[in-house]
């Protein structure tokens, strides 16, 4: 039975610079380029035409699991992803360390701290006891972090307290009844982190103290049917970013540590390439994961997504190729560069390998694969074409 | 208002061999290209992208009967298909004259036995009597027959005997609460099935001896909302193999009888298009099955099933072509005739006729078919396609 590899630049689909030109059509990319001309492609709507995808929907889609049925909100995930083990009814946050003033948020990231500072402030955080609940606390990378709140009765349908805007920091509210607990909770651990934070020495000198505790994404967790046992083979992950590994982690797949992945544009492409070799000896399917594309596409630098690209068909690419398995290259939603902003359009979508049929397109990117023989496919249908080409689809009838 | 034909060849879809054609793309069809030339393309996912369907799954939702809401099981239509009236509740089953050797599936078809002998064997089988049913058995062609449980409280969830191995035959168990009686009236059927053809005089000197019955595709039958009556115009259907002729008569269309219709690569194609071209004159659509294309690619035979193809588009498709009616050509699957199995690569779809568009691709194959002006179409679009090309379609709203 043939293998399969998922292979996805976050972001990776953009618009065109006035020259007519995208990242991905501007860059140097020839085994991309020649998977291209030996396979199909297509235009791949991750969660449905002109829909615009957050990471968290469009890979749950993309593994299998459709977004409406099995998302769980961002807070799950990313705690999932940062190697928290959740437990049925934990009601999880996104978190971000942040710099405020008398009540107004001054930046949102607290400047972008360093991961050690993030690190020594947790300590401070965990001390926290608010009432009818437990509080889990982890920070993860730079000023980002996760908020579990543990205990019975808690709903996860809450506003948050990360408005995104230089305003004072609202109290989170319940948006349905049955989540005026979570609500109350919350406003308690955000005064209490606040009040933490500011004694914190770590702070002391710094122009943007890491003085507040801001939450967003809140998600009730939920077990659901693991992937082995939904797909009928099994699946490994080699991703950087902690969103990304919580998908992974939520629906079963085995999600592997690799050294020097980092979800960022330092990433390192040749670890993650070996990593993804290995794990195809005792998996029959393996999902890589490249943020920086998208991070690129954030700080609207288009230049730095191309560099990416090349690289990731420098130094990632060619090893995967060479394992002879099925491989899907796409993204996982288009992140314009002129804006920094997710948009609905369309993501480039490249199939290789025996079970997949080949098309007469040449080149890998948002202009050639409308042209592609896969024609326009939505994020729901990309797992049982790859399922199929791996000669692993489920029959329906006889 | 305008006529309809759908002709499907079986398993017509192919995957490329290692000179990149398939048996349609190699096959010599002027007619087929002609038509391709003056019609439009495009490529058929019977079930959905990338599932990979059966024959009756995928026959019911071509014909307007998507198969969430319609499939019964294969029982029911094979049962229906070899002429025998189902009444509400009879759970019916495929069934094999197999051989077995103390307790152990030898052979699953028996040597494929000759149908005479099955017509013998049959007389015997019906001889048997159960407690709490009735039991109403027929051998259709070779090996094959059917086995219909009549009473009351008879669920459907039932596993069958014939596990397509080399192994004990196994006991049949209720899946779910409701089908423990039909479980426990199929192992009694199947034991004293195996004493009357131990006995049978027929078998005597055959090293395969058809001296077992073995049981699967368990579905009980309902009546569903009949063609006429659901789309507004009649339909005649005309096929060789009994599934086909029993999806026919399961949704209400006429089974029309055509002598030297076989199921087989030696069915009599003039005589088939000679019928399709009689039963336009009262039915507005008419259903033409050949099924020899998929026996081939079962079979391996991608020679035999380009041979096919090549006497479909000289037999046949010239007469319905005359007609002058919309004329769809495309297949329920594709069989890859490199593995003889069903995969859930797209289909190639030809459409041709007064209700058409008509597109800029001039030939009719896998690869033509990925740039058609239809571009990929599901299974349960088509019928509505066809239904407007006719003038037929239904309006919604105002």
């Amino acid at each position: 039975m043939e293998k399969g590899i998922l292979l996805i630049m976050d972001g990776l689909g953009d618009l065109n610079n006035k020259k007519g030109k995208t990242p991905l059509s501007a860059s140097k990319k020839k085994n991309l380029d020649r998977m291209a001309g030996e396979g199909i492609l297509g235009m791949l709507s991750p969660i449905g035409r002109g829909n615009i995808p957050g990471s968290d929907t469009s890979h749950l889609t993309l593994l299998g699991y459709p977004y409406w049925e099995y998302y769980c909100g961002r807070g799950p995930l990313e705690a999932l992803g940062s190697g928290i083990k959740l437990r049925e009814g934990d009601v999880a946050f996104r978190a971000n360390f942040a710099t405020v003033e008398k009540g107004k948020i001054m930046d949102r990231r607290a400047g972008r701290i360093p991961t050690s500072l993030g690190r020594k402030l947790e300590k401070k955080i965990k001390k926290i006891k608010v009432n009818g609940a437990e509080v889990l606390f982890r920070s993860t990378v730079e000023h980002r972090g996760v908020l579990i709140l543990r205990g019975k009765g808690l709903g996860a349908c809450v506003s948050g307290t990360d408005p995104h805007a230089h305003v004072q920091v609202p109290k989170s509210r319940a948006l349905e009844k049955g989540s005026e607990k979570t609500a109350r909770i919350l406003n308690e651990f955000t005064k209490k982190a606040m009040a933490a934070l500011c004694r914190a020495e770590e702070n002391k000198g710094r122009k943007l103290p890491a003085n507040a505790v801001l939450c967003r994404g809140a998600g009730a967790y939920r077990k659901i049917e693991p992937f082995a046992k939904r797909h009928g083979f099994n699946g490994a992950c080699i991703a950087g970013g902690a969103l990304y590994k919580g998908v992974a982690e939520y629906i079963g797949m085995d999600v592997l540590h690799v050294e020097g992945a980092t979800g960022t544009s330092k990433t390192d492409l040749k670890s993650k390439a070996r990593h993804a070799v290995a794990a195809l000896r005792n998996h029959d399917f393996v999902f890589v994961h490249i943020k920086a594309t998208d991070n690129c596409s954030h700080d609207k630098d288009a230049k730095c997504k191309q560099k990416i690209i090349e690289r990731v068909d420098r130094e990632l690419v060619p090893a995967l190729k060479k394992t002879g398995a099925n491989i899907i290259v796409s993204g996982d939603h288009t992140t314009a560069s002129c804006t920094g902003k997710h948009t609905g359009h369309e993501v480039p979508l490249l199939c290789w390998g025996p079970g997949f049929r080949k098309d007469s397109v040449k080149k890998f990117d948002e202009f050639y694969c409308m042209e592609g023989g896969l024609g326009h496919i939505d994020g729901w249908d990309l797992f049982p074409v790859m399922a199929n080409a791996m000669g692993k689809g489920k029959k329906v009838g006889t």
